[in-house]
């Protein structure tokens, strides 16, 4: 059966004022969605500006990529805000991407939540319904990027309910549970850090083939997109052997 | 001759998270423009969606308020950034605040920068031009809104070449120097406290009559819009019978 | 049998730039502790300076009321930080304090940590051992203040292990559960507005008197402090009626 | 004539959150002065604390490093501040930093303003007053560091009418003008790259041997430390052959 493209994306632009963070311009040739850090974890108006520049200069669609507002933090650390502050706060971001999108001649493509803000909204399907709010609010034809897990019917539910699509991604380098969610970094087989066995886990989700969860189960993701890294050397090199396997199918 | 219907613009959503300043609930009914704080020297996500919602309520118009990253001065301290960084910081609130609008079924009418960044536009073309470079990346139709002077041609001049239109403003309650210059709040007969000295100005203004300037000359401001404030009761006042005199004309 | 003298804490000091909040003119005159705010949730050096002078010359005693860093929610929602990141923060802020105290003339009394931090310190031991660690870094004769519960012989090994003393604290306007925790805001009865309410409450917390819990049962707290409030007209006037009577008994 | 001893001094502890500056660990062995950053530039508590301890760990003193709150501009925009504020800001900065040096059985040793504020200290005397007032009203006997001029009567006079001392500073890889200010960077000598140049420039000063101006006038600068980075391997390089060469004096 013909699988859709599996796309890439990676975290971009989390440089901030002076600190730069990430391997971008080695990254963005490789990849086709940059999420763009939206200045409340990291970045700033300059740097926005530069990385959405560098994305259309590859090709590559935008997606805004909003935080908690915890520059210190980075953006990982839960903070306990209402539903309609995570609402605010998400259009705030999304909107102020979009507008250097549009002075760089392109346009947002997806909304991904960084950090903490993804992982409560996995967990909490009011701050689920809070990004899709903002979303929503903002343009309905924007796709929200979630865990790809092993059973998105309650995910497709809720984002129904708001009128969202979803954009389901899935991770090479990351150890999965039973129910398709990503392992504890404390746990033994939560990352794998074999170039091989990451290529692998990688084509394996491209083509729609099972993984093995970490109760020994197949674990089948319908995955739209592959989240990659480019915090240095290494990840870079697993960026581009990925993305030429991905050529090869 | 008939004068084009002069317009009330006043500061409004200048709270931030549990700090309230303004009584914009009491300005907002006489108001036709609502500068909206971004969220850089005032105001959140949370008090941008309220103010917005409010303005849309009682049909006027929102335009963004852009300043310098400075909540704890209140974007009144001039910040020595470059014009691309004055240029980004621009867009990016002019986004935040645009998303909100679109949240709440409006869409931005203006821009007019902020305290310092006000001030400094107007006194470094640099920093105009940097500033009409945001707007018109963002949309090309929004007008820029600066001070009503005497002589408008050089701004006029500069806005044409960037392909952005100008919303003059006038003072009903300061005084004016032979350029049509604010006068420094040091000067006396800088600020008018006399509430009928503040309706006769607005009235002037609005009907092209000469104000006089502090070296005695005639003083003929073409003015599309008149600022006023909204911070205490008396300025409330001020403003209804501002209102009530222009529905006379 | 004589009661220790209770003492009157008030939060202080927690306008912000150019927005006032609270009516410190007005408390400060009756009260004997005042817990500053430290800038991360609320203040900023010229406000902590003129509030400190302002304690000083009312020879109130001064405690940094240090929180977390989030001024839009001021400090009052839970920021999910490591211990280590608790203690750092909270030293900071101590020495902040500490530093505009020595330039008026004074010196830091106590520590009482604010808002989602204070909340954390109680339901964590963690974080209450990471609150003590930074007050004993930086002075381990430094009390730290903390909710004076029905048994809080766990609280003092919990000092004792770290080598600080508590310095608790009782409220005159809240309703307490059977363990001597404060009712949840969102329980009838957990906020008394009744005046005389009150001033009972308060008198029987400083001679020692039972309180009757949310489970009709006896409650005696054994309090060093007690805390008031100065947002408005209301609280003002009770913490004027406190003060009376508490210099009849 | 025997010189007192020149001490090396860096900027250290400019890293924040999750962004990484400087090569701290490699620098710190060679150098006597640490500059840490308060948190209003660079760095944050964490940051604070682990840099004071690398300090403790290698015998290096420890001065704050206290700048105008610009993050995203890394304190190198001049910020239109009153004195009042400057004062303020600093004190507070200090503060913070000397908890922590408390928590690491340290204290502070110097006070040196950061980027735009070092700047501004030196052209503006109510600027250098403000910041003096600051250190002096935290502890009289904490010198100010500050630029080691041709003449610096001016600056011991400002210094002694506040009850402060001067800690002199001068550079072995910048040019000078006639003035002994630093050349400004866009003009052509005003940074030395050649590592030969900048150690025989610190050996001139360690020394008390004149440095040729721009003017071509000689100049000697009588200085008590001697800047140097840690940006780079090449920098890193620099203070490892100044200390080198100051052994051997």
């Amino acid at each position: 059966m013909p699988q859709k493209k599996l796309q890439l994306n990676a975290d971009m632009g989390e440089s901030f004022g002076p600190w730069v963070m990430g391997l971008d311009h080695e990254v963005m040739p490789y990849i086709d969605l940059a999420n763009i850090a939206c200045g409340f974890h990291a970045s700033d108006p300059d740097v926005m500006r530069s990385t959405v520049r560098m994305a259309v200069e590859h090709g590559v669609k935008v997606g805004a990529h909003p935080a908690y507002p915890d520059l210190v933090g980075f953006g990982r650390r839960s903070l306990a805000c209402s539903a309609a502050e995570i609402e605010n706060l998400v259009l705030y971001q999304i909107g102020a991407l979009a507008a250097i999108c549009r002075a760089e001649g392109t346009e947002l493509s997806y909304v991904k939540p960084h950090g903490a803000l993804y992982n409560d909204k996995a967990r909490s399907e009011e701050i689920f319904t809070a990004v899709a709010k903002a979303v929503v609010a903002f343009d309905p034809k924007l796709p929200l990027m979630t865990l790809a897990i092993r059973d998105t019917s309650r995910l497709r539910q809720l984002a129904e309910a708001q009128g969202i699509t979803l954009l389901l991604e899935a991770f090479a380098d990351r150890g999965y549970d039973e129910n398709g969610h990503l392992l504890s970094r404390r746990l033994p087989g939560a990352v794998h850090h074999d170039p091989d066995t990451i290529i692998e886990q990688a084509r394996r989700i491209a083509q729609g083939e099972a993984l093995t969860a970490s109760d020994g189960s197949d674990l089948i993701l319908e995955a739209d997109a592959l989240c990659v890294h480019g915090d240095n050397a290494e990840s870079v090199a697993s960026v581009r052997r990925i993305r030429e396997m991905l050529e090869t199918l």
